[in-house]
C-alpha cells in the first residue's frame, strides 16, 4: 500500500515512521516548497504534471496539513480515495463554516459574531463586551490575520491591520485550562477516543500537552467524546480528528477549533498510549481495525521550539523519548518533542521541569491541577 | 549524524525507524545483492568505488549482519569509526574463536571438540557420546554446513556432507529452555542489560521470544549479566550484543553462540521495554546516554514466517503490535513479527495462541513455565 500524503512536514514524517511497520510506503506531495519530512519519496508540487506523477504512485491519499486548495483535493478525490474527505478541509479552512457546524451540532463555543466592515466590527465588540479577538475567517499558513480589540474604538485600526473582508469576532472566555480531544473514525464508522490532554500554549505555540489529566471528571471526557463523535459522524469522517476546547471552572467545555489531522497535542500517544495517533490514523484510512487508545502511564509532551537544547542530557532523563524532526534551528520553529513518561503525576511534573530546564527559552510549565 | 549500516535487511530497517527520531540519517551498504531495508539510502556494494561513495556519506558505521569480509570492515575502520569493532565480527564468524573466548572468560559451554578429518570427527563423537552435532567453524549466510551424527559411524558421511576442513563437534545438552541475554555497552563503558527472553526455535528458525520470564530466578539473570559483561568488556565492545544460552533444570546456563548486533530475540523490546534494543544500539554507538532496559509488561514476540497470514485480524488483537518488513512471501523467510503485550503471563499466552492461529504454518507455542 503506497500512501500519498499532502504536505511533507514533521506530521508526515511521523505518519511514515508509524506506517513502515504496517508495510506502507509513503509519497509526499509538498505544496509549500519547503518539505522537511526527510523520509519516503518527497515530490514538490508546482504544476499538474507533478500531481499526475504523484497520483500514479499512490493507492490512497491523506494529508498532514489542511491549508490546501480545496479544488486540488477535490480533483484528487476524482482519482483516488482521500481520507479525511475534502469536505473536512473545506470546513476547517473557514472559521465561519466551522462555527456554523459546531452550532448546528449543539457543540457550545465562545460567543461570536461575523462582521464584514469596521462598523460591524465595532458593534460586535460592543455587543460581546471588549476585549474581543477578531480573526479573518480564512487563515493563512502563518496564523496571522488576528487582532485583539481592548476597546470597541480599536475597530477601525484592527480592521485595517487584518485586511480581510470577513472576520469572526469572539468574546474572551474565562477558562481554567485548554484541553483537546482526539478521536479516530474507521471506514466502517467505528470511533475510538483518546484520553483528553491538557495543553499549555505560549505566544500561540503549543509547549506542553499532558495526558491523562489526574483530575478530569469522567463526565467531562464523555461530553468531549460526544462532541467529537457528532463532528465525525456529520462529516462521515475517516481518520484522526482533533478538537481543541476551553474548560471552565465548572467543568463545562467550549469548542475553540478543530484540525482534520493528527495533532501536536496528540504526540504524547507515541509513547504514552497503547496505539499512537499516527498508527491509528493509518489503520483508519486503510480500513484496518483501530488500536487501543488507552494511556499506559501519565505522559507529558514537551515541544522543542527554536533551539535543540541538549539532546544527550534529555536522553539521560529516565523514560524520556526524544523525537527530533531533523530541521535547522529557527526562532519559534517546531524542531522536535520529548515524551516524558512516569509512574505518577508528581514524578511526571518533576521530569517536565528537568526537561524544560534543558531547553532554551522554555516557558515555565504550569498545569491546572498542580 | 549520517549512520552507515553494513547490511540492508529488516534489522537495518528497524534501526533506521528507531534512529529517525534521534535525527539520524541512514545509508545502507548491501553486500548480498538483495537489500530489503526499504528505507534510507541503499547502496549495493560491488566494488571499491561504491565503498568510497558510502564512506564519503557517513559519519560512523555499524552493521546489522556479521557475515561480512573482515578485511572490508578493517578497511572501513581506517576511515570511519566502526561500532562494534571488526574484532567482534572476526570472533563471531568463527565458532572455534568464539568457543575459545567463552573458555578464556570462564563462560561454560556444551562440551565440544575441534576436528580436522573424518577420523577425528568419529573419535570426537565417541568421546562426547553420540548424538553430537558437527558444524563447520565458519558459517555461510544460509546456516548450512551442519550435520547431526546419531552414531560415531556416521562420521565419514557427515564429513563429506559438510565439506569443510575444520569442524566443531558439540555434545547435545539436556536443557529446559533456550534463552538469550541482550546487553548494550556505551562508548564510555557503561553496560545495561535487558531482562532475559525465553526463545522457541523450530527447524532452526526463531518463532517465539517471551520476556520477562515469570519463573526466572534473579540469580540466573545475574549470571547471564556477568557472562555477557565479561564478553563486552573483553572485546571493548560498543553497541548491542546478544548471547544465546541453554538453561538446565538446575537453572545453570551454557553459552550457545553470540551475535554482535541487534537480534530477533530482542524484538520484543520495541513494544515491551522502556527503550528498544534498536534505539539503545544507536544511543551506544553515538556516545549518547543509554536508555532504561526495563520491561513494561509481559511481552511475547511472534515471528511471521513464510506467509503474512491475516494482518487485519492480527491488528484486532488487543495490544498487538505488528512489524512488517515489506518483503514478498517465501517459505521460511522472516516477513515480520508481532509483539503481544498483556497484563499477566496467562493473558499473554492466550494472545499468543490467538495470534499463532492467524499465521499459517505457525508451530504450537510452548513455554517452559506453562
Amino acid at each position: 500500500m503506497n500512501i500519498g500524503v499532502l504536505g511533507a512536514g514533521q506530521l508526515g514524517r511521523m505518519l511514515a515512521l508509524a506506517g513502515y511497520p504496517l508495510a506502507n510506503r509513503f509519497t509526499f506531495l509538498d505544496t509549500t516548497g519547503h518539505p522537511s519530512a526527510g523520509i519516503g519519496d518527497v515530490m514538490v508540487y508546482t504544476d499538474q504534471h507533478h500531481l499526475a506523477d504523484f497520483l500514479a504512485k499512490v493507492d490512497l491519499v491523506t494529508y498532514e496539513f489542511e491549508h490546501l486548495p480545496v479544488a486540488l483535493v477535490q480533483a484528487i478525490e476524482e482519482v483516488r480515495p482521500v481520507y479525511p474527505s475534502s469536505e473536512a478541509i473545506r470546513v476547517c479552512q473557514n472559521r465561519a463554516e466551522e462555527k456554523a457546524l459546531f452550532d448546528r451540532l449543539g457543540i457550545p463555543t465562545p460567543a461570536y459574531r461575523l462582521v464584514e466592515s469596521a462598523e460591524e466590527l465595532e458593534a460586535a465588540a460592543r455587543e460581546l463586551g471588549a476585549p474581543v479577538v477578531a480573526k479573518s475567517v480564512t487563515e493563512g499558513y502563518d496564523g496571522k490575520g488576528q487582532a485583539v480589540l481592548r476597546d470597541p474604538a480599536d475597530a477601525a485600526d484592527a480592521w485595517r491591520a487584518i485586511g480581510h473582508p470577513r472576520l469572526i469576532v469572539e468574546a474572551f472566555v474565562d477558562f481554567v485550562r485548554e484541553v483537546s480531544i482526539i478521536a479516530v473514525r474507521g471506514r466502517d464508522g467505528e470511533v475510538v477516543f483518546y484520553p483528553m490532554a491538557e495543553n499549555q500554549h505560549v505566544d500561540g505555540i503549543l509547549r506542553y500537552s499532558l495526558a491523562p489529566m489526574p483530575d478530569l471528571d469522567d463526565s467531562v471526557q464523555q461530553t468531549a467524546d460526544d462532541y467529537i463523535r457528532a463532528l465525525l459522524d456529520e462529516l462521515d469522517y475517516v481518520g484522526v480528528l482533533t478538537l481543541e476546547l476551553f474548560q471552565g471552572a465548572d467543568g463545562s467545555l467550549l469548542a475553540n477549533e478543530m484540525a482534520p489531522r493528527v495533532h501536536n497535542s496528540g504526540h504524547w500517544t507515541m509513547d504514552g498510549a497503547v496505539t499512537s495517533q499516527f498508527e491509528n490514523h493509518l489503520r483508519a484510512i486503510q480500513g484496518l481495525p483501530l488500536g487501543d487508545t488507552a494511556a499506559r502511564m501519565p505522559t507529558c509532551m514537551v515541544n522543542v521550539i527554536g533551539q535543540e537544547g541538549d539532546p544527550a542530557a534529555i536522553l539521560a532523563i529516565a523514560d524520556a523519548h526524544l523525537h527530533r524532526y531533523d530541521k535547522s534551528e529557527r526562532t519559534g520553529r517546531k524542531l522536535g518533542h520529548v515524551n516524558l513518561v512516569a509512574n505518577s503525576h508528581g514524578e511526571l511534573l518533576s521530569k517536565v521541569r528537568t526537561c524544560a530546564a534543558l531547553l532554551p527559552e522554555s516557558p515555565e510549565p504550569r498545569f491546572s491541577f498542580e
